[in-house]
């Protein structure tokens, strides 16, 4: 009957000891280098161990309590900054691990950037020591009630008036509103705010930032003009319900001339709208840069959850097998050993690494693309645009799949706020639809795509297939002779194989979408008719991106006895699972036969049991606290059991033992006077 | 720019006069009969109607303020159910729409329907009239905090006294705690204790389900030897928090033998345990039911955000098109003129048909099911087992997943809470979960089309092939004569094509499976590694259930202008939406060919422009109040902005102008003042 006398802190020490590689070595991998794995695992434990950090029960609190709490951990965190004398990177990591969504998190990662990304040298002169010291809070107003994804749709204005040298911000209608920008409900004081700039001609010049003081800095009111306003509570219990997402409107708001963005245009003295020698690509390196962050988030986000679901499926046991005894009592099996418990598991576990390291990869085409931009070079910015943006919406919409599996693995008990699960979901959901709707920014992919496809037959052009569409110089390669050579399962463990199929894939996906597309004698009603179609090849090239760039990682030195090897069976697992999952655009465009698909699964299921010994191990890698988990299923020891107990007791209904509301409306129901009471 | 002065309410206007058939009619169809939809269409407005029904803002509450809130309206609700007189019926549908989670969810779902399944009718006798007019309150308590999935694994015993003539209930371990019982933690007087059978020798008779009462009706206090509690909170804000998930132990509590409930076994005076002629089978007719109910409610929860969603769209403007103007300014198009927002959304409410049909159809097996065992035919049962698990596994799966889709077709406004998305999701994420994992359901069904394929051979079972596998006999017909006759997108409107397409993967998925099993020398160990594959052989068998009683649903006698026609393009629509989903299956089976596919993808895009128009009456056919569906952005007149901006002001946080904690944490924070702050 089940229950042996072994603890979930024996089972995770046992499951730790058989791990075939060194953990410490792939700790360092996980976090990209020596320095990073150092500096973050300090913050990690000084973040820890600090008791004003610790984790509140959320989800038990009013609106207002939450909100002030996170208040108070907010200031606590830039005391300890300033106290410890932080550098930014320690700051960014002690942030980070604190992992309480405030007004901060807006302010260092939204507004300070605008100012950095749409400023001239003296605006950030300005405006960037009162940010950075953060003697001035600000925020991000782009999004507008009636306006997300669309901001060429934007309403708000900025007229100027040449009389006081003054832009007159107004919201002209309610749709206008600006809608969701944190911390703006009730703490930012300043605010980069995007409207139409209007000349005094009446010419509408399109869209541009400017800061606009939105709160006094004396006494913390609205200044005159301004209504501002919490916009009310969001998915989840916690999330992002300690962050005061925001309305703004502006009734014929005054701010001085210099506080338009001025980089790339300006308003003169005179009322003159000029475009700087600044082009205005330049901004799209901001895009960029976001972008790359939140790919970084979805591998963190997923590895919190995959951590999770390992631990927690490595302790937990659930029905008898006949192969299995203890103390000659018929032990229950650990749900780890489940093959659908694997296949699901272990495949997010390889996505976790896989987008891991194409957030790292990223950061270099950043970097890459910054120095390139700065030197009036914009060849690669069309190319990096559209991979950042179909990676943003790859690793996002995996993620937040994923963390929903994770919590699932888990049964019953991943669905209590205890158990972390919920959170971390409500958390990162919206990164599906923040910074491009992840099926807007595919489309963007798909136009590129089919941008690409229509110059190929210019053989002058194919030169230009840099980056992550070289491979499109092979099409005709891909289109006339290619054949996947797997002939038995281990032929699946070839990087260069599965490589050419996932580029056999793609371009006959895109190639088939660019001849339907060439039957319509309008192209954006084609466009339009085959974005579903557009959608999937827009996938298939991003699923190849990330494919391709876990092969490189494995091509590149990798320190550490038997690492390699985990991160060889990882990529693997990866791209296989992809092949399983979608096996109808493998097998239709002829990339590869039903019995190769069926070899694939095979070597799918070989791989499962390569991982199985080494899964709590390779989760133990992510190096993640157990303050930073937040998560009794997913704690470090094991103990899950004990821990669910004692901690339900503390929910604030159990601190009476009748419950409150039982004289009104309990007892006269079981009383049956209920018809006389009032309730 | 962009915006026009038409507002929500014209823009549904104008939806509502494109629809191509008789939206009254198709409420009846939805309802299931002219009576079903005048009782709870009456229920529905009677609650909408009743301002102490009205809902909270309930994410802004802490616990405490939740709990009591849904204490109250449940009090209110059964006191409006004594004062009219409502019958079983109407009381049923005036809970459903009150929507608000409490104890009585359980005690009416699970509570009475377990004594009615297991009891005798002297126990019937005792326990239902106390039961049904709530001077009892009851839970169900099954799932022990070690053991959720295995029943059989359950730890609590009920050790029998015959020195007293009593049961001992009693927890021997931390991991025996009951654990998730709905209404437990706080309220409930009585539970129906799942525990095992220990006779005076010793012996373990395996798990029986026990009356035990928890809490005094005189106080409330728990009873002696009971230690009771809440769980903690869970998923969401709102949603299940306002359910005292609870947690129980028992520390040798005493029972009369009697309270053991006792229709199909019992122990003696003396204390033998005695098997009654009642057979054990006829406990599965409780699970049948209770799965039946949470397939119809897949249907109501998938509907809900489908109906929101719909809406939305038609009221929401993004992006300019080049082809449509208002007052010669460009306008920006309504988001349900996208085809990705249409394939996705569309094969959703196409689902939401399909499942409201399946779950009407789950209501007749039942009934034949109840006859039969009634008349000790169980031939049938293993069959409608199979049924049911499947089809709760299939339906909740792509409702939860669905319901976060149309959160995400709602773009950033579908994450507030005000959307009613987010607690619809939290609500509904369990479901696939409780009563049974969906992964482990699906393997049940795998089980048993491994068992009756295995018996095909023998031609004498073929005609034992009844009901939902009778396609099983034609094996031999698929497996080698069958091949798809299409040619042109419009052959994929014929029923049967549709139909044999469906029979034709599902069992090539199974024969495939049952030839890889039988390479294992160890069957267990062969339906261990395949079961993934086993799994997805599962989904096919469900899916074609789906789609087989859709088209039976079209060949029934069906009232309304149109009504039949509409019908017909949401069943074609379900059914390609899976051939193109599921291609992989479909293609690598040779089901049919990579040309039928992409026809099937061709007819699929023109199903959503016969939808188009109609959509909106599609989903006013749920005849929803605004009340029930608890949605600004899904409210029946469209009015959405305004109402966002009037709902946003009521936050707590707006109450005052200058937030709580400005002059503790934002105020010195501004002024450089932290180090010295005391936070």
């Amino acid at each position: 009957m089940a229950s042996s006398s072994a603890t979930g802190a024996d089972h995770l020490a046992h499951e730790r000891s058989k791990a075939k590689f060194d953990v410490e070595a792939m700790k360092i991998v996980w976090a990209g280098s020596p320095h990073e794995f150092r500096v973050s695992d300090r913050m990690a434990h000084l973040v820890a161990s600090d008791p004003s950090f610790r984790r509140e029960n959320r989800a038990v609190l009013s609106r207002k309590e939450l909100f002030t709490k996170a208040l108070k951990k907010a200031a606590h965190s830039w005391k300890r900054i300033i106290e410890l004398g932080l550098s930014d990177e320690e700051a960014s990591w002690l942030w980070f691990y604190v992992d309480e969504l405030t007004f901060a998190y807006i302010h260092w990662g939204m507004f300070v950037p605008a100012i950095k990304g749409s400023g001239t040298e003296e605006q950030l002169n300005k405006w960037l020591p009162l940010a950075t010291t953060m003697r001035i809070i600000g925020t991000y107003a782009q999004t507008e009630l009636g306006h997300g994804s669309n901001v060429q749709g934007i309403e708000t204005t900025a007229t100027f008036d040449p009389t006081t040298d003054e832009f007159i911000i107004h919201s002209p209608t309610l749709t206008s509103s600006k809608w969701w920008s944190g911390g703006l409900g009730k703490i930012a004081t300043h605010a980069v705010v995007y409207a139409r700039v209007i000349t005094h001609d009446g010419q509408d010049h399109g869209v541009n930032g400017f800061i606009v003081q939105i709160r006094s800095l004396d006494d913390h009111l609205p200044l005159p003009g301004v209504t501002v306003g919490d916009i009310g509570t969001k998915f989840g219990s916690g999330a992002f319900n300690s962050v005061d997402n925001g309305v703004l409107r502006f009734d014929h708001v005054r701010i001085p001339r210099n506080q338009m963005l001025m980089r790339v245009a300006h308003v003169t003295r005179e009322g003159k709208y000029v475009l700087s020698n600044v082009p205005r690509q330049l901004l799209y390196g901001t895009m960029v840069y976001v972008r790359k962050v939140i790919v970084v988030d979805s591998s963190i986000a997923l590895s919190r959850a995959v951590c999770i679901a390992a631990r927690y499926s490595s302790v937990r046991r659930q029905f008898g097998s006949q192969n299995r005894e203890i103390n000659g009592i018929a032990a229950e099996t650990p749900v780890i050993e489940y093959k659908t418990q694997q296949s699901r598991l272990f495949s997010l576990l390889a996505s976790a690494y896989a987008f891991r390291f194409i957030g790292e990869w990223l950061k270099s085409v950043y970097t890459d693309l910054t120095q390139k931009l700065e030197a009036n070079d914009f060849s690669t910015l069309a190319e990096a645009h559209a991979c950042t943006a179909g990676l943003k919406s790859l690793t996002t919409s995996s993620a937040v799949h994923g963390i929903e599996e994770c919590r699932k693995l888990c049964g019953g008990h991943g669905y209590l706020n205890s158990s972390g699960l919920p959170e971390l979901y409500a958390v990162f959901a919206p990164a599906c639809t923040y910074e491009g709707d992840n099926t807007v920014l595919l489309l963007q992919v798909a136009r590129f795509l089919m941008k690409t496809i229509s110059q190929l037959p210019h053989s002058d052009q194919t030169h230009k297939l840099s980056g992550t569409i070289a491979y499109m110089a092979l099409m005709d390669h891909y289109l006339i002779k290619y054949c996947c050579s797997v002939e038995k399962a281990e032929d699946w463990l070839k990087a260069d194989v599965i490589l050419k199929v996932f580029e056999a894939r793609a371009i006959r996906m895109c190639v088939a979408c660019a001849q339907n597309l060439a039957k319509f004698a309008d192209p954006s009603e084609g466009f339009s008719e085959l974005s579903p179609d557009l959608v999937e090849a827009a996938i298939a090239h991003c699923q190849l991106i990330v494919v391709s760039k876990f092969i490189e990682k494995l091509q590149q030195k990798i320190e550490g006895n038997g690492v390699k090897q985990q991160l060889e069976t990882l990529c693997y697992l990866y791209a296989l699972h992809l092949i399983h999952k979608y096996s109808g655009d493998f097998i239709s465009t002829g990339s590869l036969n039903p019995k190769q698909a069926s070899l694939a699964n095979d070597q799918l299921r070989a791989l499962y049991a390569e991982v199985r010994p080494n899964v709590i191990a390779l989760v133990d890698a992510f190096n993640y606290t157990d303050h930073f988990l937040g998560s009794i299923l997913g704690c470090y020891d094991g103990n899950v059991y004990p821990k669910l107990y004692d901690e339900a007791w503390k929910d604030p209904l159990n601190d009476s033992v009748v419950t409150d509301g039982y004289p009104e409306y309990i007892k006269p129901l079981l009383n049956q006077q209920l018809l006389n009471a009032r309730l």
